[in-house]
């Protein structure tokens, strides 16, 4: 087919100039002192539970602020405004991931300086998302105990542009026979030495390590950050 | 962005060439009396392990083969092949859907008029596959019980372009609290009159209905073709 090359051209080009407003958003980012961290899953993995979980947990401590994609609905923006944090949605219409430029586009009208943390939660997709850097500081892949412990290895491309994983729904774990040692040993084929965390918004198994390891980082680049100035 | 108009070009000029091939397609599967029936679904709704239990339980009475897309690792194909069946895997590499292309590529060697079925398992996606007509007879979209009843108003182009709904992982439902009744009107708000099936793979509940299905739909469309001969 005669189209592939000017194909792969035209997204060479979208990719580059999603990757200068990622720099810019990331700058962005530290300058205001605000953690940005995303999510991305397919769909149906508990992106949004185990968001409303965090929300909810960190809103007595931290000024917390959240993005939410999606292709149609504002159901999930109406879910974590539940947690008080201040949140909006992103509709994508057809396109299966967020960009630099939304991300952009939705922060207007909020000033960073008042937040610790900024959570984005991408579209449902193990794919799509994949090459589009959003700026955020620590990407987090979900993956649930009932969507099989071989997921790793069939979207390695994910796994390998997060930083951390989540295994998400552990209280359906003994229901669905979810083989842990399997799933960790799929994690590490992919991404040798990444972070795992195991939870469950549903009894909050996890979820204060996982919490931990935010404010960790969180210090960790605000003290980076003032190394730098 | 100067790029925009070009890449929605191009893009055209991909999905028109591949209307052309998924004609060219269809027309083969009814000259050869075989009827395609192709499953969509975000990764881990259990896609393969229904397929698996399909071409088990049709095995003794049809002859039924299978293709199976996946990014990456050819595990779907190795797991299916267990039903004796027929099976070939088709990777994509980094692209989230099935094309006609690739379908009438992992065709070849195959005489077509020695099955009755022809399953075709897409990429796990809820996005990416809606735009692309593989020639099929019958689209079915595939939503489990543990990923939220509202994935049809999430993903509503997807819905759109399948002809049947079929839910997954029944023997899960109340673990998860599933909201049937929520979930049949999500569906029919999106897709009026669409057909469902509840089943479970696992304790075999909805099978032999979603079956009977597949037999009365095979027997219309070899009638059909019989009439235009």
């Amino acid at each position: 087919m005669t189209t592939q090359p000017r194909l792969v051209e035209v997204r060479k080009n979208v990719l580059k100039q999603n990757d200068v407003t990622a720099r810019a958003l990331r700058e962005r980012f530290r300058e205001a002192g605000v953690l940005a961290v995303s999510l991305v899953s397919s769909p149906g993995s508990g992106k949004t539970a185990f968001l409303e979980k965090t929300l909810t947990l960190l809103h007595s401590r931290y000024r917390v602020a959240a993005l939410v994609g999606d292709l149609a609905t504002e159901n999930d923006a109406a879910r974590l405004a539940r947690s008080q944090a201040p949140v909006k949605q992103i509709l994508t219409g057809t396109v299966c991931h967020l960009e630099a430029a939304m991300v952009q586009n939705a922060l207007e009208g909020w000033d960073l300086t008042q937040f610790d943390f900024l959570f984005i939660e991408n579209v449902g997709n193990l794919v799509c998302p994949s090459s589009y850097d959003l700026g955020e500081d620590l990407r987090f892949v979900l993956l649930s105990v009932t969507e099989g412990e071989d997921k790793p290895l069939k979207y390695p491309t994910i796994f390998n542009s997060a930083d951390v994983a989540v295994i998400t729904k552990s209280d359906l774990a003994a229901a669905v026979e979810f083989d842990e040692t399997a799933a960790l040993r799929n994690i590490q084929a992919v991404r040798p030495g990444m972070e795992v965390f195991k939870t469950s918004a549903k009894t909050g198994e996890g979820m204060a390590e996982y919490l931990g390891y935010l404010e960790h980082r969180r210090a960790r680049s605000r003290a980076a950050a003032a190394v730098s100035l």
